[in-house]
């Protein structure tokens, strides 16, 4: 795990939450991005190394619509940055932990992912994350 | 706000979890760290920038136990670093946000921290630190 690449916030009103982002980081997001694969919308602002991502479902059943309903708005995941997102998938299934996805995904921000399942982790949503050179 | 100095996450067993994370994270925590005046144990592992903090309560009305009694375990807070504390929250003051408390206090890992309620940032806790020099 090289460094917390970012921190995915589930949130109701996509424009509302990048203002009051914007108001409470002091930088605009540097992109935003639908993520046809999941049904969201995504916002990325930059904070030293780390990155927020706000996350907007857009259907009733993407996953962001459903943690919503469920848990209301607030901290989604954390996604850590790897070198070799195949080899850390491996280790960590040898480790005990359950991974939601058997091969990497494509992610939003030009990057492999695979989840691991929050009963492995405390709770916490972790994300893997690589970005596709 | 300069980087992600930390992300808090609240858990029911303190070792356990310890393991648990030093099985994902692949390090062992820097530190451990009783906070008396937050009843709460914490310990901190660095990945990169940033640290993850684990949290637990060691009695019943510590935010800790009863955050995990309302929600289960997992992502309690995201720490922001800033330079000026005082000069920050009063920015975020002004800008309509609610803080927790109107005055630094003393957390962990030789920091001010302030707290800035959750119906203000999509469900999001937010702290602000600032390292005593």
């Amino acid at each position: 795990m090289r460094n917390v690449e970012h921190i995915g916030i589930a949130v109701k009103d996509f424009s509302e939450a990048n203002a009051l982002y914007f108001k409470l980081l002091g930088v605009e997001p540097y992109k935003t991005e639908f993520v046809s694969s999941e049904n969201v919308n995504t916002s990325f602002f930059k904070v030293g190394d780390t990155k927020i991502e706000l996350l907007e479902g857009t259907t009733e059943d993407s996953a962001i619509t459903k943690f919503i309903q469920k848990r209301g708005e607030g901290i989604h995941h954390i996604a850590f940055e790897v070198d070799d997102i195949l080899n850390e998938m491996e280790r960590l299934k040898q480790e005990g932990f359950t991974l939601l996805n058997e091969t990497p995904k494509k992610g939003a921000d030009n990057k492999l992912v695979c989840f691991v399942h929050p009963k492995s982790a405390n709770g916490v949503l972790i994300e893997l994350t690589q970005e596709i050179k």
